[in-house]
């Protein structure tokens, strides 16, 4: 039988769905935070979040201890910078804006090294952080997702699901509500438009069908949940920008109310409610 | 008619209370974000936060868009520590462990230029931070509190209250309920027992008969309303790790019940149920 | 009646020409001083100046107090790095070397978002620095310019000008030098040789007959004011490296002739003198 | 039976002797590759290392994964710093300089919390970082070590160890040399001359007398290990710094023999000549 | 005569060889220590070291007092890391898979300036580091090499020596052992298999045909002496990962050992055997 | 002949003065630039400068190459402060607020190893920046200045000067006024008030006959000339943040003038004015 390393893996072997946390804030200790509170895995989003190379480095430093799966979202399918987020220590990389069979090859490439792919060898804090046979293992364990988030996406979605080598799909529903229905809906996640409804369970099932997994960012517990009895393979909920933002918020207005009654939610609150919907 | 520059003294001077958010994390992007959220104002605790001067720097830099007034926990009662602090464009300092008419006389003297107190002069950030203006205007509007957390403090009481030149005192419970009580109560804030309410009761009043402020950390809203209604001038809720945690796990929580309603919480979730009356 | 939220757009709506700075040293604190210099906007340079992604984002947190228009010049035609730049908080993105209008169309589409270009959403810290409803207007008020640096670019000058979506061009006068007449002249800013002025003169009059802006890189405040009396939109001054490198250099040799009339400038004042025409 | 938390403690409820390893680079990956090097602890020097506060938190969690107890050495006897330090989840601290009884009893005092000292409450990462009952166990677990370096320390010796609250004692062979010595004998650690033996005996039989531990600094292993067989409790050797000069330095001169075997060292290699006796 | 700024220019027209460090720690002080240890020249590799481009300026900073040849590895054949590379201060750079004449080509472009190629010209820092005559003499002092690394290149290597502006060729041994025989070998450096000293000896005599020069990366000092003796005019040494490791391994070995002569190898220990045939 | 390795000292043993900058930004950058312009020494101030520990390290490796002298003004009088500056590889330290013999005592006990002080042992950074033979040399090339700036200072100046072990004073004019005559005066540099021309001018003349030197901040070249005539041996001038500042409002108001004649001084340039004469 066998042994698995990388935690999400094992998850998927065992019939389970991961829940996965999402990091924006650049800062390790907000890292070590978020791995203590439940999550199977937690994604660092080096593309929306303010967190570039160096900062990433020390948050996947601050995420070892905890046992829950660092992934990382790649800025773009560039090979400089999804080879050394591999090389940095990542149990798998999210790759955005893959909208076509030859991004996907391009992108599979770039994660496996030959002769499956160019991935260039030196996994140099990957030996001390996933194990000293990281170099035997990576090909098998590293994870590979592309997230379809375009109409050109859709319209290759048969065949970028069917790439050798992707182990997965990622929905962002805000890119893909923008790409699919123009400016016609609100920005964000948590879509319940049934034309968006439609595009998410046709990507579901289209992975499943290929033999892949389907990963969906939510902006909420319950929509994740909802999407997991779907049979979504892995769920992330809302990001640590937001997770504060809303309970500072709320802690504030609570107070506020508690000795005003009639106060009406400040400036600050105002901030959150316009991007509620809108920031990933 | 004076034009206040230090928001803090500006909602007093309008007889308001002001609710206070509390920077645990090293980072000025949770800054920004905390500063967003309806506090007025904030406070980067340099003492038991994960916060060294370097960092403290960029946060106060973070903070300085918002117009919520910037607030430093100084680490202990030292000059240099103090003295930095503020040369950084905070507007006001807390000083851990006054427990003494003389500890008091020296943080002032820490806070004041000369004759009042012996402060080097040399506002580098302060310059840019809070107005050219800054050294004409440094002793009126920055502000100093005295923290009283031990029982030496609470027998020197009505001394150190009667400091020339502090502005106020500030309760830290858990640290006070130490100090007082031993061991007997479970740490943290948002006492309840008899003897511990008594003494913060005493502090606000000694305070106030002195003519000075009294500030409370509190762990809950509801709490920080009831030391409002109280006739607290300055109320603390949790901090940004509390928030964060609590927040994240959550929706963690809620996502594993609403998938499987017998789900008990995780390893992750203990830990805040462990450390829930502990960290501040 | 539009409101405007880019400074830079509303100084262009009354009829006024943008002085702006220009930043090449990773310092927070750096950029808090030149914001409180005069200038109506300041570049964050992140193609020559010695800053990466992670120190842009301290600098960008430390000029949002001043309200002066913060810009980053990008460090190539990347999509990955400049939305990432644009999501950090940056109401302009400067691109160097856009030499037709397939490179001017590709800018284009990674600053605006879905149909007008493929720009992936999640303005995480913009939300903050920029306003809660960054995500309805920042595909009217980003600024968008293209940098015109090379023979093949104003071989395709009428073409780029045209691109929509296209707020401007920029040019580098060290650049477009060595791109138009090879090393015949010495590099850097403030040219007086025949065709740059005519080249420079033709890039601002085929803008303004596209209706988009004009840029212009100076080397001097004298320089800078001519290019606005042409016509220039926006005109940059020297920068934070050679600002500061100048005024020491004049500081020191001012006390050393005053104290040893006969003293020749030192090594220091040399590298200077060597590069005062080179460096931005 | 006690469930120990702190490995250290652990080892030497088993009989065991612990090799500590010590970290002068502030850099969270050189923290990593030492903790995986196979030693029981190490130990962070914010004295004598290039490492502040800031630079040490990172450290710290990239120690955590390792599961090798982090300890680290405080820059002076304050009590800012050393409670700092703790908070920021180091299992134990090693504070130089500790002259006198008086010493010793403000050194516990800042270590552990009320009743048996003044430690203040707060332990924001080691909640996360040392476990979520950390509050608990921490009188308990976390270790408080004294250097003895002077002539003053060793004349107060017998008072020094028989501290409440005291686990060890740490001796640094350079400052203790110094210090008895004068500038009689070279610098540096691994010492032979019979009065600093004696010394060195001395100390040890002291403090284990007194029923506490006894450490002490060595230069190389074989020193250690001969440390180790008189009973002293914990071994350092050597450094990051001199473990990776020492190791670069040989490789390059072997390469240089190899080539030119008559090559006489180079000048960086008598950077190491002449502090290899030194720097610690 | 020429002077030579470059040193390892002057090397080479001296006739010697080069040996290299190579640094994949992000540490200025590391950097610094490397310097010391009578390397002629080092590398930061960002490519596959946890170096981003934040943290290769302290380290180039730290490099320069050493009067050390400062080079860097980029991350990949992208036009903005290379420039931004050369901007900061290096003295070369070394692209990783360069496969084919026009990879090449590109690669030269980026590092020359205009008519030979199309770097931008901005040499921010390296006119302070470098030299304030910088511009005049960059395209004749830095250094250009094309990593050969995989089948594609071997295969168009005449082609790929013979780009104009190329200085040399440098061999991944670990790379090209995998693009060449797949996974029938080791990972790693100092090969021995036929094929691979084969391959390795076609690309110097290649390179010397067309008169530029051949670097090759190795795991030990004596492989790197035997790569000079045939001729190869730039060999590297191990990584500063790699001497610390094994160095702090073997201390603690050598002491349990001492101590209890049956002692096995620690887990610890065993993370360095599996890797050290594997990062670089 | 004795060797000078301190740049200071060498000057001074020709008979010069010396000429000295200051750092108060925390960038490695702006340390390097200075180091660049024509100093003979450059003093990073951690007291009033926004620098801390972390932020200091960086710019003193920026700084070693250029041969200009490096010191530390440290924050306070403080040991673990003062010798954490010097192991990093400071050349001196200018110490605030020595106002007792007892404090000048303090300080030179902090600077000096046993038997002349207490200084503990462990020049980490130093060996490699200051030389291999630094312990051998650091007593007697490590300068050790005290500043005079308040009252009691002035009163005990003739026991201070004498302290064994000092090299020299340090005034601090705006400190200095403060404190002899309250808020008479304005604050700030490069005084004329008679009281304060007769305090410094005492004060050199009783640095000078005790055989000390005496150093004078001053806020422009021409008041150090003027300085170094009278026969101060240190003088610096002005800071970067001044320098940057002024250099940068005089820039841009120099191009609003030239566009339009009448426009008067922005409210950036009036942050200048109101500071110029205060900030250090």
């Amino acid at each position: 039988m066998k042994m698995h390393r990388n935690p999400i893996r094992k998850i998927w072997s065992e019939g389970g769905g991961v829940i996965n946390g999402w990091l924006s804030i650049p800062s390790p200790f907000c890292a070590e935070i978020m791995a203590s509170c439940g999550y199977d895995s937690v994604t660092i989003d080096t593309q929306h979040g303010a967190i570039g190379y160096d900062a990433m480095v020390g948050m996947l430093q601050a995420l070892r201890a905890s046992g829950v799966a660092p992934m990382v979202r790649a800025p773009w399918l560039e090979p400089g910078a999804i080879m050394k987020t591999l090389d940095a220590g990542a149990w798998g990389v999210i790759c955005p804006m893959v909208n076509s069979r030859a991004d996907a090859e391009r992108l599979v490439s770039y994660v496996r090294y030959p002769p499956h792919g160019c991935r260039s060898f030196g996994p140099t804090r990957a030996n001390f952080a996933l194990g000293g046979d990281y170099a035997a293992v990576a090909d098998e364990e590293v994870l590979c997702f592309a997230m379809i988030e375009t109409a050109e996406a859709m319209n290759n979605l048969e065949e970028i699901v069917q790439t050798p080598g992707l182990d997965g799909v990622y929905v962002g529903p805000a890119d893909l509500t923008l790409g699919l229905t123009g400016r016609r809906y609100r920005t964000g996640f948590d879509r319940d438009e049934p034309e968006m409804l439609e595009a998410i369970h046709r990507i579901r099932t289209t992975a499943h069908t290929a033999g892949i997994r389907m990963g969906l960012h939510n902006g909420s517990a319950s929509y994740a949940a909802k999407a997991l009895s779907w049979g979504c393979d892995l769920v992330t909920i809302s990001n640590d920008v937001r997770l504060l933002a809303q309970a500072a918020q709320e802690s504030v207005a609570e107070a506020r109310r508690l000795i005003a009654p009639d106060h009406s939610p400040t400036e600050g609150a105002g901030v959150l409610q316009q991007t509620s919907q809108a920031s990933y």
